[in-house]
């Protein structure tokens, strides 16, 4: 049997140590071609680079394997990788992490992570976004490889929705209490704002983002609600933002 | 009766004709306050800044209206307008816009626009975000206003489901030849990408992002049908990613 394709991304650049760890657990499943940003892009969303040139180079940064840093975002990442790297080839799976921090609940919207699976499964390709509990950057995957491999091999054998994609949170605990898997929906949790207001060193006044992640979502089948638990989170998610409940509130306006 | 507190943004920049026409709109209805990035941020997706400081300046730009330029992204120019603009103040309505170009169907997820107004959703605002199909920097507002005045009216009246927010796009015809408000959902379409591959004045190569839009989503019930026939489609979206039809395939990955 053919090796699977399978094209690796993240949004903490391609020398944190998250990236690192799933081209590992990549490689013993199939073929790997890395194409990641070449700075950490936290916070990106889905944003692409369309005012500006983009550079790619080809880097030696995992042993024996195809390697690209992008100047671009992780979205752009996956663009670049499907269409001027891999050209025709067509990946069978594109994974993107494993993020240093929660992707869980509403912060799939701003996650460079999420948005860099989002954009193969725009592509038909399955895709799996991969984060660990855990923001700092010597974070441990020791824990999270056995799942993720686990995760990986399922769908490569049992395939996905077209357009579909998974968002996997892992919890920053030791492989032998996590209680396992969980298939859950996304939390509708927020962040509250904070801005910390200061003075630059030449006397100009900045702000910077802070924010406090509240969840009042008791809801016992959520992302959040399955971390807290010790569970793995699995969110199917998807690109189709129509919020059909509403459809009918608005049937006046239409009239109006 | 007190008059709606409007806050107006936009992702094309403060100074870009679309806005200035969204807030001759707003201001017939409200007290308008504008914060709006001080360059465009076409592109941004749901970008926030995270690992920088943010400027934010008072200007004169509007005639009368409170009016702020800030270095972030529109969904950082939300987040500020609302915690450190207005304080305590809680808009009635968010608007951003008018785009300078389609936001319909796949194009919400990359559209600084539209995370705008997702992101004054997300705190409970009624919000929407408005596009006219015309790219160009002098494209014509005129025949926008009226309709774009009867849908703010329309919400600013009859209030909005907590958590949606409404995506509506404008053809680009005269007047009397848009046909009315249609409420569709999101085509299932998506942009084929083109790389222009090329080389700098250094010798260096680099890639610019192109692409074709492709719809093969033939509902009726579309917002590129409405616009393809003459209507002004309005989109009501939401932040939850949940693909809630893909967790029943997925239980075998849960007891795998």
């Amino acid at each position: 049997m053919k090796k699977p394709l399978i094209l690796v991304t993240n949004d903490d650049g391609i020398t944190a140590p998250g990236i690192r760890a799933l081209v590992e657990v990549a490689s013993k499943l199939g073929e790997v071609v890395v194409v990641a940003p070449d700075s950490p892009q936290s916070g990106m969303g889905h944003a692409i680079t369309v005012s500006a040139p983009i550079r790619l180079h080809p880097v030696e940064v995992f042993e024996g394997i195809t390697a690209y840093e992008c100047s671009g975002t992780p979205a752009d990442c996956v663009k670049l990788g499907r269409h001027v790297v891999l050209k025709g080839r067509r990946p069978d799976l594109c994974v993107s992490g494993i993020n240093h921090g929660s992707n869980a609940s509403i912060n799939i919207i701003y996650s460079g992570t999420m948005s860099a699976a989002m954009e193969a499964s725009l592509e038909g390709i399955p895709s799996i976004g991969f984060s660990l509990l855990d923001y700092s950057h010597n974070a441990s995957f020791a824990a999270s490889k056995a799942f993720i491999r686990q995760i990986m091999e399922w769908v490569l054998t049992n395939g996905m929705e077209t357009g579909s994609l998974l968002n996997v949170n892992i919890p920053n605990l030791p492989a032998d209490e996590i209680k396992g898997l969980k298939v859950c929906r996304q939390a509708d949790a927020r962040w509250v704002e904070e801005f910390t207001e200061a003075v630059d060193p030449r006397g100009q006044k900045y702000y910077w983002l802070t924010g406090r992640f509240v969840n009042d979502d008791k809801g016992e089948d959520t992302d959040i609600s399955a971390l807290e638990k010790g569970f793995i989170s699995i969110v199917p998610s998807m690109h189709d933002l129509t919020n059909y409940r509403a459809m009918g509130g608005l049937k006046g306006l239409e009239a109006s």
